[in-house]
């Protein structure tokens, strides 16, 4: 198997990715393509332990920025790093592609240059979650901000179908966001999309409104791209907040960092919990080759299980799982037109 | 002046709501008057130290529940203390109405009942929600699923004034609710909200995406209502869950109950930073008089609050100050028609 990677992208690059990445390689046994700058490649590699003839190193002059224009940068950058990591993924030169950079032209460049599977309307970004419990899926995460009832159908199912080959959760718990849990509430988006739900042989579970999916209330969240991206961000924000807060009281006098001490061990706990680099990145669904896109802020650890996840994703054959299951039940009945 | 209070709404109805706005009464010198069945009230108000001519019960038979179709309900059930409340502001026999009971119903009735203030297109629900540096108003949270721009413009005018003349915060930093800083990113709603906001004469700061609401940086947060519903269950859910997470750390042995001795002040203050009670209910923006809805689970501190900041309505001139600027900026150039 052989993994192709973006090394330009990310915080963090080509450093963490490089030596995250690698570090997975030699776990898993795979090969690994590093597609960047490749003096800077090279440079951190030099300092890796590794198999020579498992890592290829492919030159691109150009990288994709984060204030890139999505559209326009996957257009014309074409000796970027993430354009021409892209390209071998869908001329077969590697079995999936892992990238920290651009979300955005990421996503364009997945379903422009690799394409979509045979039937999917859109490609969505599927983050995993940290819950109480255990972790979620986020699916659409932002790359779709206006859906359909389709379009989210498609997502409950691909989502479902990554949940069970990829997390190995039994029969996921599929739900589907609304602002209340009566049958009619919500806009008609939502109130359509529950019909089509309910027709299709996974385990639906009907409506979830925000205030239990923190707790761990379903394994595969359901939503619109604006809502997704929003709780994925809000999310991020109050972790924030309320690590200032506790560091505030923590560092505040001798007897407060004393009892940080007693209670070290917990508190490392809880933000493990809350760490979503120990799941890897966000998968794109709906690709038609594994695309993992991996948090801007990814670090060594990040990398490692984004390639955990890229070997896990090939090893299950998802895109045929998906193709499948999506031939038999993701066609639209009312076979909308946009 | 004299608040009218449905006696009979919330969890803990209507001995909170007795003795949580009874208290508010006498440090305000208002008077009351409670809705509700007489009796209970009665029983309640027996225990409380009052000025007798200050407080009149008026008796009615039924109640709205929570799980009431709120539509169904405001319609129906003639004699409730919500509906009867509604009716006795509408016809002048108080100045503004204090309610916990069902969210919808009470919408639905002050539209119906109070009806809207003139120009007004949508009754907005507007709660004051905590955030790292203070707090936030957040409009819509859940009123109104789909929204149009020009909702959402007075949404965000509405919201400025009570930001300004309630919370006495100069100047209010109003904000759209979006999934990226880019000018053209979101959806159409968005866009063409955005671009109407630039034209009005109040502190719009452009978008704002959801990781930088728990910090505060916006005063008044303007979204739909589908998105402000899932932001404010979201912290709620997040916020309970971080406590379970805390408790469980400093519940685990001797060593961890002492540490948080230690840093018990900081903690407190960790949750009343987080506590929803300390700034009272969200008014119902838009109404032609003041209503505010107090929280289902509102204690009696809860409800102190939500009458001081019915009183600071009143005082204010709030719905006037909306009427005249709702006549000068809140009416969208292109005249929708929904």
């Amino acid at each position: 198997m052989n993994i192709i990677v973006d090394a330009m992208g990310g915080d963090y690059a080509p450093e963490a990715v490089v030596k995250g990445c690698v570090s997975a390689a030699k776990d898993f046994d795979i090969n690994l393509t590093f597609v960047g700058v490749k003096e800077k490649i090279q440079a951190v590699l030099q300092n890796c332990n590794y198999e020579r003839e498992k890592i290829t190193v492919v030159h691109t002059s150009e990288v994709i920025d984060g204030d890139d224009d999505p559209t326009v940068a996957i257009r014309q950058k074409k000796d970027s790093s993430m354009r021409v990591g892209l390209k071998m993924l869908a001329g077969g030169e590697g079995d999936a592609f892992v990238c920290a950079g651009n979300t955005g032209a990421l996503i364009a460049g997945a379903t422009l240059i690799v394409k979509r599977i045979k039937g999917i309307r859109r490609v969505a970004l599927a983050p995993i979650m940290p819950s109480e419990t255990g972790c979620f899926l986020l699916v659409d995460a932002g790359a779709n901000a206006e859906c359909t009832p389709s379009f989210l159908k498609q997502f409950a199912i691909m989502g479902s179908i990554y949940m069970e080959k990829i997390m190995g959760i039994r029969n996921p718990r599929v739900s589907l966001v609304n602002i209340g849990s009566e049958e009619a509430k919500g806009t008609p988006l939502v109130v359509d999309t529950h019909k089509a739900l309910k027709e299709v042989p996974f385990h639906y579970c009907g409506y979830i409104e925000a205030r239990d999916i923190p707790k761990g209330d379903a394994d595969v969240v359901v939503c619109d791209g604006f809502t997704g991206n929003v709780i994925l961000k809000f999310m991020e924000g109050m972790g924030m907040v309320f690590y200032d807060m506790l560091k505030e009281i923590f560092y505040k006098n001798i007897v407060t960092k004393l009892s940080a001490v007693a209670v070290k061990g917990g508190l490392k706990k809880l933000k493990k919990t809350m760490d979503y680099t120990e799941y890897g990145g966000a998968p794109l669904l709906g690709v038609s080759k594994p695309v993992v896109k991996a948090h801007g802020s990814s670090n060594e650890k990040a990398f490692y299980h984004a390639i955990r996840q890229a070997v896990m994703c090939v090893k299950s054959n998802l895109v045929d799982e998906i193709t499948d299951n999506i031939q038999k039940y993701g066609d639209d009945p009312r076979k909308e037109t946009r």
